[in-house]
């Protein structure tokens, strides 16, 4: 049944079924929570061993014999390195570690375009107006970073391949004030896609005119897959080394979603001059990231198999949920014609996308009836959604019966958002 | 028997002597090390209960019902918060916890005035040249941090009340491009000593002409004493009340010298009008700190009376330590006119002040012989020390044996360097 289709009467029916459904879903007074991509309890359980590696262990150095209590290291254990290594395709050399943030790893790297610049250039705030580009719908996070330095910020449009390359190429050779774009290659957030290996090539070979224009590739989904096809994220490290180019590229990852996501450890991957020059901002911002927590971390999961391993059991624990978000959508608002969603192969999100108009509406139908989501707009920079219409379903916190519940309750007011809009729009 | 006293013959006589000596160390092919204010091994022993805490805990929700292992609680734990209130004298709820380091603190506040700007004024990057005031002899990494950022540095020389407070009234008075001072005010690194009550008093009550100037209160010693009669620190934040004054004042500690230097808690405390400030960046910046970390800290120490229990643990470790230290430099040197040196009663350093000029040739011929000390004129701005007098002594890594040998060496070295200064200046 086309929603689009339907006439006045038959609107006017299907508004008042999905009002009845509203209500009953409001009288439960629900306190559900789709808002964030937290992991859940269960997959916090996996990593318990994490906790024990150091009750197990006398001593409390590493293969080269630091005392992990002590001051000093400062760009992380050589181990824990190694495992980002093969996590994130860059040479353990050129990687640092911080602490559980990789946010925060991200957010110094644009603070020091800010205050001190790249590659030689003039800091950005020496620059006047400086511009990024942000791939959206994106992760919100990302965005707040750039807005806090008041660096303005263009939304790029997200193709089934990645960012719409053909603009990303056509701006940055055009405007030198646009300094970088934020990605999330694999996985992406919110939209699930995996960048192709076109556009990665295109990444590698990017002509900006900004001799200082830096590609923020933040792969936070490196190593989370749900199924047993996982999308292959083709190598940027490497194509940039053939290109010329891994000046423009700083890499990050973290074992948020691994470990834990207060308590993990986050890395900066980058070039060799670019990590020369990060060394003086960490080295005198600090005398050396928290080397219990990576001791930890490398005695739990020993290598790069270790993580291969744990996130199977993330993946026992996810795909379900993702199943009774695509079944739930699919049964309620299948044929509907007033939603379209991904069907990630990975990653933290369901994308849907609602009758434009209708995501801000939707969003709060479901906070009036109990559920908490991403606010609508929010994966876009600004807040601002051009069509109103993308709302980012985080189902991995909640557990199943609570995920079917908000599932059910998140359709019937895209149902009722529809039929409302559509009535509207008829004479 | 005074060594400037001496007619030439003697000196000959007297650097002879300290030559053959220093030959015997040069055979010895040592390797000692009194670079860094570091923990010893044993001091690391005492907190290993941080350690066990979780392991003995089979949930991970604080009081309050966080779960410690996910995202959130941007500020840090209440109960840890709690402790941080009672060593700092601020409120908890003015405290935010950051992860291990409080350098990384300092550096943040001063990035956050050099792009953001305090209580509303323009961004220090947006005023031209600004100007931060460090009390010399001082903490090495502070100045590193204001020279990362561009500020030039002017030195106040440090009395035994704490800084020249008629030279810090004078001066922020006439000159509003001067945004700060950095301060350690109980047992100040690398003197020993503690701000009096009158300096501590001038502080709260500082009429700087820029409405922008920031107190940086580092407070790193605040319960390392090793003495049965403690230095007092007047209590800042109550005179801020008083005068009115708060917003000019960020407060700062950290457990690196009470639990791990590598994996403790740091702490920023502030004004309401601040704290919100720095709620907006460091939401921004990150999730939230390792919370893990907080409740093991939170489990092992309980409480205030739980620190002050350990450091006396932490004393029974340091004072041999310091009193190595001044025995042999009263032993060697007592007699000599040619060095001063301070008697902490806590803290991390014995400040030795050798004859004019002398600095730089005593740390090159204790390096050459395998003793490794803090850079000499580290301890001012730009390492420019004026008298090249100044010699930071770090007594708590070494082992006692090592740390007398080192000090037997030092001394050497401080007469060897003497007696040639001497005779150079002799006819």
């Amino acid at each position: 049944m086309r929603m689009t289709a339907l006439d006045r009467d038959a609107l006017q029916k299907e508004l008042e079924e999905a009002q009845k459904a509203y209500r009953t879903y409001q009288k439960m007074d629900l306190t559900l929570n789709m808002e964030r991509g937290k992991p859940c309890a269960k997959q916090l359980d996996l990593a318990l061993g994490v906790l024990e590696a150091l009750h197990a262990r006398s001593e409390f150095a590493n293969s080269r014999g630091d005392d992990c209590r002590n001051y000093g290291v400062w760009n992380g254990l050589p181990e824990m390195r190694a495992i980002f290594s093969d996590m994130m395709g860059v040479p353990a050399e050129d990687i640092i570690l911080g602490n559980n943030s990789s946010l925060q790893m991200m957010f110094d790297c644009i603070s020091q375009g800010f205050t001190h610049g790249y590659v030689g250039c003039e800091p950005w705030c020496r620059q006047g107006e400086v511009r990024f580009l942000c791939p959206a719908p994106g992760y919100d996070r990302h965005f707040a970073v750039t807005e806090y330095f008041g660096i303005q910020m263009i939304p790029i449009p997200m193709l089934p391949s990645g960012p719409d390359m053909d603009l990303v190429e056509h701006l940055v050779a055009e405007d030198p004030s646009i300094k970088g774009i934020w990605c999330v290659p694999k996985y992406s957030n919110p939209t699930g896609i995996t960048y192709s290996d076109d556009t990665v090539r295109r990444f590698a070979s990017l002509k900006p005119s900004a001799p200082d224009f830096m590609i923020m590739w933040d792969n936070a989904y490196c190593v989370h897959d749900l199924t047993d096809t996982p999308d292959q994220l083709m190598d940027l490290y490497s194509e940039c080394v053939r290109y010329g180019t891994l000046d423009h590229v700083l890499f990050f990852a973290s074992t948020s979603k691994i470990s834990f996501p207060g308590a993990g450890v986050a890395a900066l991957g980058a070039s060799p001059k670019n990590i020369l020059a990060l060394k003086k901002r960490i080295t005198t911002q600090t005398i050396g990231p928290d080397k219990l927590n990576q001791l930890r971390h490398i005695l739990f999961l020993h290598d790069i198999n270790g993580v291969k391993e744990l996130m199977q059991g993330h993946r026992a624990i996810l795909a379900p949920k993702f199943q009774i978000v695509l079944d739930t959508l699919e049964r309620e608002l299948g044929d509907r014609n007033i939603a379209r969603w991904s069907n990630p192969r990975g990653g933290y999100f369901v994308n849907l996308d609602v009758m434009s108009g209708c995501a801000k509406r939707v969003v709060e139908l479901c906070a009036q009836a109990g559920l908490s989501l991403t606010a609508a707009g929010a994966t876009y920079p600004y807040g601002a959604d051009p069509n109103d219409s993308n709302i980012r379903i985080a189902p991995t916190f909640p557990p199943e019966e609570e995920l079917q519940q908000a599932m059910d309750l998140l359709c019937v007011c895209v149902r009722l958002a529809a039929a409302e809009k559509l009535l509207a729009k008829r004479p």
